[in-house]
């Protein structure tokens, strides 16, 4: 039924009778039939920023198994006209963990933030890892739904306990660095493990379509983002700035099914320690997600100087293993990577260091590195850093950031390669002035303002760094997301370039089926609360899938299979179609840039080709 | 078939009789039959921009019919990929005369310019009364298709004569204002009578989103636009900077039928010359078109203040009476209109003196005069004329540049009623600072640039001097028109406000029949070559209408009746509808923006209330 041009769903090449297996001979429904019952501490937290209210609600039946992304485009279609200004009082944003977040189940504590996107005029999500999404499950909050709007220049705190949720002014934070807020917010809330901590930085208070919502990490860095699609402006928008969330006294989130439980987490931390991409000291833990520079270089798909090449010459300069042996070189000793949430044994988030060995900054991605770096034309991994680090306390998404310098040097605002003239545009941006607010508005209206055609963006979305002329699956999930030009909704990447679940033609086209399985699966990862690298496992060891299914099972009560996992993602799409469509989105919104399938990429020398007919396939009936 | 709430189309109330009368008793079929023969000298002129060549073809014969926006619809239908860039190299701009432009119907010089818009993304026609526009027509041209895209910055002149078309070099003025370019051009070309010049100003050269289409009046200054929907800035990414055209030892246009003409001519001249609107010294003539402010402020639906109110304090100061009494006293005489274009009886185009007498702007349109007046809370019409020299002078339209500043004050750049400060955002679009690339990009961008909601636009285009929520008619039309916000895409105010064609409550909803009728006979119109006032007298005296008609089938020797004009009319609309699904606009699309259903407009205290499918009846099948 759902195939990689013609392999069952999820699953690599020569293993169909071992999946079928699995699904027959391991599967054991929960053995604990629970209905209901267990709902009664699931509540909805609803916050009316035009009133100052906040109210606990009870969690409908129809949101019960639901969670993380399912739950927060399941909530903004059921409430945001699909119409309506993303900044204005009908729009609501919602932040859901996902359905195993706050159990022990491994790298499981992503945030899922859903709204109406100003960047793209669709519905979008955004996750991230974050100390306080285990927070709110423990206090059995399955979503907070911000709606209506403060007075315009009112920004609140919103503190959430088991003793309830309040709102209180943040007007001393106001325009203010988010590295020096969360110091001490966390000074006057209790510390880094007593409270997790969401903000908005200046970017969201101005509304500016780049921003992103931040988390701290485990440190309590302001460094971990649900970035894209410039929720941070909507929040802002609403006069929310802070969401504080202390579990303190908390119960344990119930597990209805705690052999099954165990079953299923084991064999899907099994799979996490044992791939190559995710165990400890692997390909993540040691270099980082920026290990992929080297490699998508090589593949000639890292989009340089605004996407007019697919390699650039720094490339090796800023890559994964030249942050671990810059760091080395720097500290004296060997930096492995750390956990950007609780309970993530993937622990794939880096550190930069500075000649004096002091911290520069966290995390460098390998978006953000190459978006602020090759995408720009920087080779230099301390502008970068910077560039990384200004983006974080000013609260803007990196990869709109950094392709909408690209774009502005495009124009000829910079020169490409000009690191020290792209920090100072960073600070245009946080101070807001007029050339700031440009830039702070993403690509798509940088490239309206200076009126340059050449905005590799789908949906108002700047692409991430993977060329779509030289990874033709990838270009087709930017085309078709449900949330513009988008990598994480359907990483074909992991069978296009890096050989998990089998391995294709990046060059090739032909992958509708390839491209609609993956925003499916992604779309369930999303919803679990599961890191989207947990897919490098799950995808090549099918014990991980099915122990990820088992952990829902465990705690849900059904009787999911993994056949379950497309139903589930096919869902969260189609809700999201749906938002989209009666936004005004049709399949002419679902093509990539003109100018790709004019202009040739180096050094393949190809252009985008992939015919609309095959793009509309992937989801007409 | 079409009425207005039960009338039959473009019918005044209570003359259903005397208008079959008319079409049974009156209408005279042309006596002469011609068929192809006189397509002979008919011509397409292409210019590749890439290629620097011109090229003449044969007019296809399945637009011998067609000239104006018809023509301009088909063409950039025929030849324009819908989901191009609208700045790419794939969009073309079409510039042609009417049906009957050339000939001496009155007021017929009307010429229209056609492409994809940057500002709205949709199909659009913007058309001005030019004099180049019957030299181009008696040049046999029936339009001339700007495709592809010089160099950056590579600005050219195309010369049109009966000797053929060339392209050289206009360098020297680039960046150089066109009240300086113009006199200059004049005396290069052979002067004001032999040719008629078409030109972008540097707002069009930086591909500004608001730029339009200049073309000179009768007395040579760049003061006639095609103004609305970024037109100027598709010229500006092709680098087409001016055409001049003379036509020196043109034949006269043939006409096949010079009887059935004159009848028309006179017929529709007769009408003009009649209606209390367009009659000489009749409101148009003395007043202009600023005769409307006091009418629609008394109406209470002249938006000021970004659409705050529907009146305005200062409305009499800045009145088409204050014009016109203001000229009087400076001048020491009365001071009536002049033709814009030649031809025109009409003859409604303004200027507006110094103190001293020296002209200071021409010409003060109802719709300038409100978007840089009331819109802005700015009520001095010294202020109000510097800033509509400016427009002319940068190259842009007035409606949305007037729009773009309210919503700059909207957000804080500027304070309502700051009229040096009006003047000084004006030089910063001229010279491209960041803030004039924002504003220069249109309201909607503005908005997102500054993350303000109340930015009255749809598809991207600011709404013109209506408010939608005191006159529900035009407010339909805003919202469905194919061509964003636009009062000329039919012109209900007609019968809502000036009683012409009958009166209608503008308060009152259920105007689909009237808004879909109005849409079908302006673009009619718009083919023809006659100007939009021409429209009151054809409404109120059937015989202009029947006139009008005979003037077309004189010429093209075709057998139209009055039905005919709402067959064309429709098939315009069509094509325009076509491309812009194809483009990926749905219903979704034709809505007003929200908040203008939850804001009261004083004085009446209405919203915008028109049920969505109220607007959706309009043009499903």
């Amino acid at each position: 039924m759902f195939g990689t041009r013609g392999r069952p769903f999820l699953q690599p090449p020569g293993r169909a009778t071992l999946f079928a297996e699995i699904i027959g001979a391991h599967y054991h429904p929960p053995t604990l039939e629970l209905t209901g019952g267990g709902q009664r501490m699931h509540k909805l937290l609803r916050v009316d920023m035009s009133k100052r209210t906040v109210a606990y609600e009870d969690l409908p039946k129809r949101y019960s198994q639901m969670g993380g992304r399912w739950l927060t485009s399941r909530i903004v279609a059921d409430e945001v006209p699909p119409t309506c200004h993303p900044l204005g009082p009908e729009n609501v944003v919602v932040i859901a963990p996902g359905i195993v977040t706050g159990t022990p189940a491994p790298t499981s504590s992503r945030i899922s933030v859903g709204a109406k996107s100003p960047l793209t005029g669709t519905i979008k999500e955004s996750n991230s890892g974050a100390a306080l999404s285990p927070k709110l499950a423990r206090l059995g909050i399955r979503a907070v739904i911000i709606e209506g709007q403060a007075k315009p220049g009112e920004f609140s705190l919103l503190r959430i306990s088991k003793d309830g949720a309040s709102l209180s002014p943040a007007a001393q934070w106001t325009g203010k660095s988010l590295y020096e807020a969360f110091p001490a917010l966390f000074d006057a809330h209790g510390g880094v493990q007593r409270v997790g901590i969401m903000a908005i930085g200046t970017a969201g208070e101005m509304r500016m379509a780049s921003a992103g919502v931040a988390f701290n990490d485990l440190s309590g860095r302001p460094s971990r983002y649900a970035g894209r699609g410039g929720l941070g402006a909507v929040l802002g928008s609403k006069g929310l700035k802070f969401m504080v969330v202390d579990d303190t006294d908390a119960p344990k989130r119930e597990i209805r099914n705690k052999d099954l439980f165990a079953s299923g987490r084991a064999k899907l931390a099994h799979a996490l320690a044992t791939h190559a991409i995710t165990k400890p000291k692997g390909a993540l833990n040691t270099y980082g997600t920026a290990v992929l520079i080297n490699i998508i270089n090589e593949a000639g798909a890292l989009p340089s100087h605004n996407f007019r090449e697919g390699r650039f010459a720094g490339a090796a300069k800023i890559a994964g293993e030249a942050i671990f042996e810059g760091n080395k070189s720097r500290l004296g000793k060997e930096l492995y990577n750390h956990p950007c949430s609780p309970g993530c044994t993937i622990q794939c988030s880096n550190t930069w260091h500075r000649p004096d060995g002091s911290e520069h900054t966290s995390c460098i991605e390998y978006e953000s590195d190459w978006a602020l770096g090759a995408n720009c034309g920087i080779d230099d991994l301390d502008v970068i850093a910077e560039l990384n680090q200004l983006c974080n306390d000013y609260g803007l998404d990196t990869i709109e950031t950094g392709g909408t310098l690209a774009v502005a040097m495009e124009a000829g605002v910079a020169k490409f390669g000009d690191g020290q003239r792209a920090i100072e545009l960073l600070h245009e941006i946080g101070r807001g002035t007029p050339l700031g607010r440009i830039l702070g508005a993403g690509a798509v209206v940088t490239g309206r303002v200076f009126g340059v055609e050449r905005v590799p963006a789908v949906k108002g979305q700047n692409m991430p760094a993977y060329d779509p002329r030289a990874i033709k699956g990838i270009g087709m999930t930017y085309a078709i997301s449900t949330m513009g030009a988008d990598h994480t909704s359907g990483y074909t990447i992991a069978p296009e370039i890096l050989g998990v679940s089998g391995k294709t033609d990046p060059l090739e086209a032909g992958k509708t089926d390839l491209v609609r399985n993956f925003q499916y699966a992604t779309a369930f990862l999303d919803s679990t609360g599961h890191c989207l690298f947990t897919a490098f496992a799950i995808l090549d060891i099918p014990e991980g899938l099915e122990g990820m299914v088992e952990e829902c099972n465990a705690i849900l009560g059904t009787h999911w299979t993994t056949a379950d996992v497309a139903r589930i993602g096919e869902e969260v799409i189609a809700i999201e179609r749906a938002f989209n469509k009666a936004a005004g989105f049709t399949e002419a919104h679902d093509r990539l840039p003109g100018f790709m399938a004019r202009e040739k990429l180096p050094p393949h020398d190809v252009v985008w080709d992939v015919p609309d007919e095959e793009l509309d396939k992937v989801h007409r009936p």
